[in-house]
C-alpha cells in the first residue's frame, strides 16, 4: 500500500494524532489483559479489575467527548459519515468512513457502562476459570447473566441511536449488532442459509469418512500417548519455537509466554504476543496452539505501522484473523508435505518416544476425524459442527429464547443430537470455552468463516505459487509474503467482503473449504 | 492505624475517588515499565516510549486539571494547603495536606513536559544499558546530558511556582528540589554536615579494620568461586523463594522475576513485584537481590488498602524504603545468625559446591570488608563511600560546575582518592548504574539514608525483640510484623522525619550506624 500520508490535510492530521494516542491506550489495555492471563498474582484480581475500569473509561471519554467530536467534524459530517475535506483522496475517504464508524459506535456507550462492562468480563473471567475447574456451572451462572444482561443493553444503545442506525443495516436480529462487534456488517440474514449449506456439506463428507471407512488407523502418535514416556516441555517448546521462526514470526517484536488459555495480543505492529499451553502426553496441544497463535501474530506483524493508530492499521475483522490462524494451524500444520518437513526435527528431539511410529502414521493420527465433546480438540471436518451449536445458542440467549440457567441441559442434547457424544462434564461442556466470560457473544460465528476464507485464500494462493512445494522446501516465508501483501497490509482498508472479492473474484463461498476437504479425506 | 474513612466529609470522599483514579493509572504506567524491564520485545522499545508518554500525560491532565483543582478546593485553601473542611479531625487534615503538596508539584509542570520527560528517559534507559554493554559512554552522553538539562527545567518550573514556594523550605541549593522528590523535605543544608560525619566515621572504621588486621581471611566462598563447579540457576533460585517465603513476601500479592538490573515494583498493596539476577559463580549476587527486593516489597505489601489511592498508602520516603531493605539485605542476611539457619539448607541444595567450607568461614566471607569499584557489591562499610561519591557529583551537575562530558574522569578521580580503587573501565565505573538514565538524580543519598535509619530502627527493635533469637529461631515473621505495625501501615501519614522521631524517640542520627558496624566488625 503506497504511503499517501505525506499529503494530508491538516485537520486530518490532527484527528490523526488523537487516534494515535487513543490506539496507545488501547494497547496499554491489551497489555494489562496479558498480564491478567500470564503472570499477575492471584490476590490482585481486585486492582487489576479496577485499572482496567479505569483505562476503558479513559479511553471513552477520549473517543467520545467533545474535544474528539469537534476535531472529527471538521473531517466528516457527523451524522452521514461523508468526507468533508476538500480535495480528498479515496484513500482518505475510506479511512474517515471507518474512523466515524468506531465514533459512532463508541459514543452511543455512556461511559457508566463502559466501565461496568469491562469491569464485570474481568471479574466474569476469573469466575470462570474457577467453575471450569470445580466443574461448577452454577458458580458461573451469575456472571453468564450479567454477561448476557449487559450485551442486551448493548443492542438498546446501539438501537436506541439514530447516529448509529443512519449508518448500518444492521436491522432484523439484534445479534447482528454483536456480530459486526466482531465480522462487520454480516448478519444472521447472511449467514443462516450460508451455515445450513455447510451443515448439510460437512455431514456428506463426514458420513462418507465414515462410511467408506477411510478413517486413518490409530497407528501414530495417539496411540503412545498412554504410555510413558511423556514428550518433556522443553523439546516441545523449542519444536515449536523453531516452527514460529520457519513462519516468519518476527521475535524481536514478540514472544511467546505460557498460559491457561492460548491467544494472540497486539500492542503495537512490533509489539505482538502470543501465549501457548503443553500437555506432556499430547505432543499436537502445544505445536498447533503456538502455529494458530502464529497465523494471529504474523497478520498483526503485517500491519503498516505507519497507519498505527488508524483503522488501516487494525485487522480487518475477527473471521479474516481466523482466516489465518486456521489456515496455518490446518492447511499448512497438518498437511503432509509439512511433516515431510517437520518430523525428522521432531524425530531428532524425542527419538526414544517416536521410536516406534513414522510419518505417514503420525500424519494420519493428527488428521483423525473422530467427533468429540471438546472444540479446540476437533478435528478440521467436524470443528465447524461446535461452532453451529454455539451460534445457534448465541442467538437464542440475545433473542431471551434460551436462559442462561437451561445452557447445560441445552448445551449436551445439541451435543447428542448434532455429535453423537454427550459431553462427560460441563467443565467438558458449556464451561469449555473463555469466550462468554469475557463479553465475547458473536465472536464464534467467526472461526467457521475463518475456515470458509481460509480455503478461499488457498485456492487463490494455489494460483500464484506451488504452495505444497513451498511448504516441502521449507520455504514458509514465501506463503507469509504472499499473506503479507494481498491481506495483511491493508488492515482495515478492505472490509472482508472486499478482501474475498479483491483476491478471489467471488463472493464467500463454502465450496473451497468443502472441496479442500473432500481431496484431503475423500481421495 | 484505625480507619476512619468511615466518617469521611462527602467532598473529600470525592476527592478520594478522583485519586483513586490517579493511582491506577500510576499503577498502570508502573506495569508498563515492569513489562518493558523483565519480558518487553526488543523492536517494542518506540512504541512503549510513546504509551508512557501518552499515560504521563493523561494522568498530568487529571492532576493538574481543572476538575481536579474544583474538587481540591472544597477541602483545602489551595494557596497554604490549609484544610477548609468543618470538623476535620487531625488525620484528615494530615491526608490534605499530603495531597495538596502532590497537587502543587504536580501543576507545576506543564503536560508537554512531562511527556518529553517520559519519553526521554524511557529511550534513555535503552541507551544506557547499550552503552554500558558496549563500554561506550560517548553513546550515552547526549542522553545524560538531556536528563541533566530536563531536570533543571524541572527545578525551574518548582521555583517560579509561587504555589510551590510559599509551601517549602527548599530555597537554598537548587539540589534541594531534586532531593526532595525522593526524600521529602531533605535538603543539602541538612544532608552535608550529617555525610561528613558520617564519612568520618566510617573512614576511622575502616582503618581499625585495615589496621588491626582483623580482616577475616578469604577462606569461603569465594575462594571457591574460581574453580567449578558452579551454582546452577534453578537452585539459586528455590533458595531464594525460600528465604522470601520465611520474611514473610506474599506470593499471592507479588511475584518474582528476573531482569538485569534487580528492582521492586508496586501497582497496588496486592500485587508487588520484584526482580533478582544471578550469578553462576557468585551465590551471593541473587540472594542478596531478593532479600534486598524482598524487604522493599514487605513494605508495599504492608501499606493499608483501604487507603489506596492516598498519600497514607504510599512509602513516605525512598529512604524509609532503602531502610526496609538494607535493613533486610545487611542487618538481617549478613548476619551469623541468619546463616545459623539457612546455611544448612544451601549446603543441601549445593553439596557438592560447599564441600570444603563452613558456615562460619561463609560467614566472613559474604562480610569481607574490601573497597571495590561496584557499588551493589560493595560490603556494608564502604558502601556508602559509593554514595558519598555521587551525592557529590549529582550536586555539581546541578549547579553546572561539572558537565556530563566530564563525568567519566572526574568519576575514576574520586574513585581513586576516595576509595583507592581506579574503575577498570566506564562499564564498570561511571556506567555502572541505571539511575542517571532513568532521572533518577537525586535518588543516590537515600541509599545511606536508609542504611542510617534502618541502625536506628534496629536499636528502637532490639528494645522490643530479641532480634538474634528471632532470627536464630526462623521467626522471621516477627520481624516483619514489628515493620508492618511502625512503619509501613503508615504510608506518608508520618515522615521520615516523624517516622524516626516517633520509633527512636530521636532525631535522625549516624551513632546507631556506627555502632553496629563497630559491633560487627571490630568486636
Amino acid at each position: 500500500m503506497k504511503n499517501l500520508k505525506n499529503s494530508l490535510n491538516s485537520n486530518l492530521e490532527s484527528l490523526l494524532g488523537k487516534l494515535k494516542e487513543i490506539a496507545h491506550l488501547n494497547g496499554i489495555q491489551s497489555l494489562l489483559h496479558w498480564d491478567q492471563e500470564t503472570k499477575m498474582p492471584k490476590e490482585a484480581i481486585g486492582s487489576r479489575t479496577e485499572q482496567l475500569g479505569t483505562i476503558a473509561s479513559t479511553i471513552h471519554r477520549l473517543q467520545s467527548g467533545p474535544e474528539f467530536e469537534n476535531v472529527l467534524k471538521k473531517c466528516v459530517d457527523l451524522r452521514t459519515g461523508d468526507c468533508v475535506l476538500k480535495n480528498a483522496s479515496e484513500l482518505e475517504t475510506r479511512l474517515l468512513r471507518e474512523i466515524h464508524k468506531d465514533w459512532v459506535k463508541s459514543s452511543c456507550l455512556p461511559e457508566s457502562f463502559v466501565r461496568e462492562y469491562q469491569e464485570t468480563i474481568s471479574i466474569s473471567q476469573n469466575i470462570w476459570a474457577e467453575a471450569r475447574e470445580k466443574n461448577d456451572f452454577k458458580l458461573f451462572l451469575p456472571y453468564l447473566e450479567k454477561v448476557v444482561n449487559l450485551s442486551n443493553q448493548k443492542i438498546e444503545f446501539y438501537q436506541n441511536s439514530s447516529a448509529f442506525n443512519s449508518q448500518k443495516e444492521l436491522t432484523g436480529h439484534p445479534y447482528n449488532f454483536l456480530l459486526d462487534e466482531y465480522e462487520s456488517s454480516m448478519t444472521v440474514n447472511e449467514l443462516d442459509p450460508l451455515f445450513s449449506k455447510l451443515e448439510i456439506g460437512l455431514k456428506e463428507i463426514l458420513q462418507k469418512i465414515q462410511s467408506k471407512n477411510t478413517t486413518p488407523k490409530k497407528m501414530g502418535i495417539k496411540s503412545l500417548h498412554k504410555t510413558k514416556p511423556f514428550f518433556d516441555e522443553k523439546g516441545q517448546w523449542d519444536f515449536g519455537i523453531r516452527v514460529l521462526e520457519d513462519m516468519g514470526y518476527d521475535f524481536e517484536k514478540g514472544y511467546q509466554e505460557k498460559s491457561s488459555h492460548p491467544f494472540t495480543i497486539n500492542f503495537h505492529p512490533n509489539d505482538v504476543r502470543i501465549t501457548t499451553r503443553f500437555k506432556e502426553n499430547d505432543l499436537f496441544e502445544g505445536l498447533s496452539s503456538s502455529v494458530h497463535e502464529g497465523g494471529h501474530a504474523l497478520y498483526e506483524q503485517g500491519l503498516l505501522e505507519e497507519w498505527f493508530g488508524t483503522p488501516f492499521c487494525e485487522s480487518t475483522s475477527l473471521g479474516i484473523h481466523e482466516s489465518q490462524s486456521r489456515f496455518w494451524e490446518n492447511i499448512v500444520g497438518k498437511s503432509r508435505a509439512f511433516w515431510s518437513v517437520y518430523y525428522p526435527i521432531l524425530k531428532d528431539i524425542f527419538p526414544e518416544q517416536l521410536k516406534y511410529t513414522d510419518c505417514e502414521s503420525f500424519y494420519n493420527d493428527i488428521n483423525l476425524v473422530n467427533p468429540g465433546e471438546i472444540r479446540v480438540e476437533a478435528d478440521e471436518v467436524t470443528y465447524n459442527f461446535h461452532i453451529l451449536i454455539r451460534y445457534n445458542i448465541e442467538k437464542k440467549l440475545i433473542e431471551k429464547s434460551l436462559a442462561p440457567k437451561d445452557l447445560p441441559e441445552y448445551w449436551n442434547n445439541a451435543y447428542s443430537e448434532f455429535i453423537g457424544v454427550t459431553p462427560s462434564s460441563d467443565a467438558n461442556g458449556v464451561l469449555q470455552d473463555v469466550h462468554w466470560s469475557s463479553g465475547g457473544i458473536g465472536y464464534f460465528p467467526t472461526y467457521t468463516l475463518g475456515n470458509i476464507y481460509a480455503s478461499q485464500f488457498y485456492e487463490a494462493m494455489s494460483n500464484e505459487l506451488n504452495v505444497e512445494e513451498c511448504i516441502r522446501r521449507n520455504q514458509l516465508g514465501k506463503i507469509k509474503n504472499w499473506l503479507n501483501e494481498n491481506i495483511h497490509q491493508y488492515g482495515r482498508r478492505y472490509s472482508a467482503t472486499e478482501l474475498v472479492s479483491n483476491i478471489t473474484n467471488s463472493s464467500i463461498s463454502i465450496d473451497p473449504f468443502i472441496n479442500y476437504l473432500d481431496k484431503k479425506y475423500l481421495r
